[in-house]
């Protein structure tokens, strides 16, 4: 058997030489080389023991984890593992001293050929800093807040296109996805590379080449593998995909991040570059396909993971992205969760503006107020993601021409994870900071991105608790309009207003009116989307005033 | 092409006809018979639009979605339109009218065999109630509580087997695993029925047969697909799964949990059985195996779905699994998730309190605690699952040995949502129910099963939210003794009982004593295992005092 092993080995190495010459001499035959690839079976439990108590053991089930039981309490049992052990000739291979003998020990590779100590299997020996370029390149000029439409993810596309050029001659930065590059709007990259291809190709067929930096393949379990595989040999990646389907790898991420964990631990392993997930496509703004396709449950998963491990991102414009993006890219052994649309959508900060937003985590959008002291809001709106953003927007402005005399705080989470207390997680806000920005004692309508209850989870220890109300989705989904889709979940501009106005104390009754008004355009839009199929001008157009 | 598929179709009808005519003949050939399988490779986007803008669409990726943009807008893209919908000869198919012409519509069946009116795709229509044996014949005799060592999910496998044998001749029923039956103890099920296996089948395999129940495969995706499919086509079933790697399935479960919740709203679906999950092998019992294994984290994800679909069930012991088991094969148009461990366990409730206390979902236990008055505890110790209960009662005995002026309840969660307020889901106690059990004002410990959050996430609306403690599954693991996991994570006995100390005002300074006891026996705990591998004796042979 050992013979035969040897001569397959040496069989599939020359075949790999031969390969790799023809490539490198440009000799090499259309398609993909069909690379050697040893299959062995062998039985289960093989050299174990035959058979115990008349029962069949090797090559079979029972040889599964412990072949032989009870060996201390049974002495046939015991003799069947003494033989078995014997079996190995223990004094060929050991001296008197119990040690190896040195001339077996001396058989072993020394250096890095040793099993524990190639590079390969440590990849943060080889990795090297990604080079990437200044995100002010790429800023968007926002111009009126909120007046640009743009879409986000293509933007971030373009930082992406030349962080895949300054690193070609590297060649250890990747983009990982399930058939979605262009979908998700990073297709700029494909202005410096490729999608790698190893079947023919067709004069018809566009950026596909056999040195391809994008990977992609309808299965997120690949993707997901590849990326594993390209980080923990030193390189960097992104995974962009749709955000219900990531759900796919749950268990693939699981298992990941237990290892980070566990790696962290242990001295000798050198940090690897973090997993980074661009999550976009998603739960909101699924226009043509439906309820399969709204999930933002993955982040839930992701926050029971080791704190430090675990970051989650929800920038909501195009410069918030940027800032986001290409702090995930310089970190290691984390995973990173970024959640993103990708149609156009309003631009709120300024590149100067999304950088000391997004470091701090969280912010008072003190211009989306109408608090003259600072420190006594009647109300608080706050939000998370894209979508949320410009909902809880649209509200302020909504109360605010309604009920100019009401003092309203807005402010926008893109570090979700800050929520936290910092017992909790490195990057929560200390309780004085939290209360600071949500008071200890106003309504807080919190509109967030995914399900409600993770911001619940989040806060449940902080003062203010009590007042956190939050709107998010609530597993109401069907193929319809944008705007439909936020009120079939109670998150669009008008149920947040009506909220607000039902949780400060005695405004109801000063604002009946507003309430009304407010109510009956959800009964507006009701019947407009059913006549019309799209949403009502009024919401399409709407801007923030300043735009 | 329409000739073709006919033609394909036919000689595929006659094969399987010819193969179901041979095995009820007898005269089937050995093995599984090679069962015809059409591959039909048709171009993308077929008979649409060859080219748009001179770009090739047919037979390519553009051809996705939506293949010509903007017909509104530009006149070229509607001529292409225009010309792709006339190809379909319209002239010929509908009346002046603009109905479809009365001959073809004649040609569409009738009855059941419209595609929209088969049964088969209606299972609802083809279930039959499944014919369940009484619980109370396989109920434990738990004699002195705590003192019975059993293997609850062994006893729920006397009543599958059961479940099977009455069942057998409507075939309607069967266990799906990743090869884990034995394993998971529900072993007996083999008593009267076999693995389905379609291969050559050897002398010395065991419960290997042709029509086996039992339907085993190392692949979680396949078990879930399989299962799914049986529901949906009318039977009954139940997946045991290892509690870590049911998150494989995670985002076809969410697919499964989103179909339930739209076709209730569909009056013309009728139920189907619900899909049953035990989970087992689980978080706190991995002896053999390590971290890898360790992730009580799909429930959360459940609780993310619509309300009234999913259900989340922790029975403490045997009785109370047997209950829920039994329960749970009864409902429909659910999703169940029931987590039970597999090792010997002691044995808390017999039958008739198991029965009452999982109807309620929740309750005191009075045998356990020590309030005279039952309206004024110090302090609740509460509990989910089976570990923690065991952790929870030895805390409770060590208390009231150390401190017996401590007036402690002792409550216990079999019904996990029964958290939940009411208006969040159908199980949730009343505000006043929940009050009256975990108090308005004192300290609660709660040991949970999983991770500590879902506990907060499901309670952060209830009175006493502030005072409830929780602990459960932090994501430290190892393969270590059973005990260590707890202590690693403080969920253990000790931990429990340091907290409640810390946590009832005023007992810090008075059980000075106690205390520092309990953090000896940590001390000692952390040493007894390194240098012994297992438990210390203590701990492995403590018992309930009345056992």
């Amino acid at each position: 058997m050992h013979q035969q092993m040897a001569a397959t080995l040496d069989s599939v190495f020359d075949r790999i030489r031969e390969i790799q010459r023809q490539a490198r001499d440009g000799k090499a035959a259309e398609g993909c080389p069909r690379w050697p690839m040893i299959v062995l079976r062998s039985p289960k439990g093989w050299t174990g023991p035959k058979e115990v108590d008349g029962k069949k053991v090797e090559g079979f089930w029972r040889a599964h984890q412990v072949p032989v039981s009870n060996c201390r309490g049974d002495d046939g049992h015991r003799k069947i593992l003494e033989d078995w052990m014997r079996g190995y000739d223990p004094e060929d291979l050991f001296g008197a001293d119990g040690r190896l003998k040195p001339e077996l020990r001396a058989l072993a590779p020394a250096g890095e050929r040793r099993m524990g100590a190639n590079p390969h299997a440590n990849g943060g020996l080889l990795r090297r800093e990604l080079d990437v370029p200044d995100i002010s390149d790429y800023a968007v000029d926002i111009g009126k807040r909120g007046s640009a439409m743009v879409q986000s993810t293509e933007i971030l596309g373009h930082y992406l296109r030349d962080t895949m050029k300054r690193n070609a001659e590297a060649a250890n930065f990747r983009i990982f996805g399930p058939d979605e590059t262009e979908s998700n709007r990073l297709g700029s990259v494909f202005d410096v590379t490729d999608r790698v291809w190893m079947e023919g190709i067709e004069p018809y067929d566009v950026h596909l080449s056999r040195d391809g930096r994008v990977m992609e393949v309808l299965s997120e379990h690949l993707c997901q593998g590849w990326l594993e595989g390209y980080l923990l040999t030193g390189r960097h990646g992104l995974f962009s995909c749709y955000e219900a389907f990531i759900h796919i790898i749950d268990s693939m991420f699981n298992q990941h991040a237990k290892w980070l964990k566990v790696t962290r631990e242990l001295e000798w392993r050198k940090p690897i570059s973090s997993l980074n997930y661009l999550l976009t496509s998603h739960v909101w703004r699924q226009d043509h396909n439906g309820f399969s396709h709204q999930d933002p449950g993955f982040v839930d998963l992701v926050a029971n993971k080791k704190a430090d491990i675990v970051r989650i991102y929800l920038p909501p414009d195009a410069n918030t992205l940027l800032w986001v993006g290409d702090h995930c890219l310089r970190t290691y052994d984390r995973v990173n969760v970024i959640v993103a649309g990708k149609q156009p959508e309003p631009q709120w900060l300024s590149m100067d503006e999304a950088a000391k937003h997004c470091e701090a985590g969280i912010g008072i959008w003190h211009w989306a107020g109408n608090e003259e002291d600072a420190t006594s809001p009647d109300l608080v709106m706050a939000c998370a993601g894209d979508v949320p953003t410009m909902e809880t927007l649209a509200a302020v402005d909504l109360l605010r021409r309604a009920i100019p005399e009401l003092k309203i705080r807005t402010v926008n989470v893109v570090d979700l994870l800050a929520l936290q207390s910092r017992d909790q997680h490195p990057h929560g806000l200390t309780d004085e900071a939290f209360d600071a920005i949500f008071t200890s004692d106003k309504p807080v309508i919190f509109a967030y991105h995914g399900y409600p209850y993770l911001i619940h989870r989040l806060t449940y220890k902080r003062t203010n608790h009590r007042n956190i109300h939050v709107r998010g989705f609530i597993e109401e989904g069907t193929t319809t309009t944008p705007f439909d889709m936020t009120v079939l979940n109670q998150l669009d501009r008008y149920h947040l207003a009506i909220e607000a106005i039902e949780r400060v104390p005695g405004l109801k009754e000063k604002a009946k009116e507003a309430l009304a008004a407010f109510r009956g355009k959800l009964a507006e839009h009701h019947d407009y989307v059913r006549e019309y199929g799209e949403d009502m001008p009024e919401v399409r157009n709407w801007t923030w005033p300043a735009a």
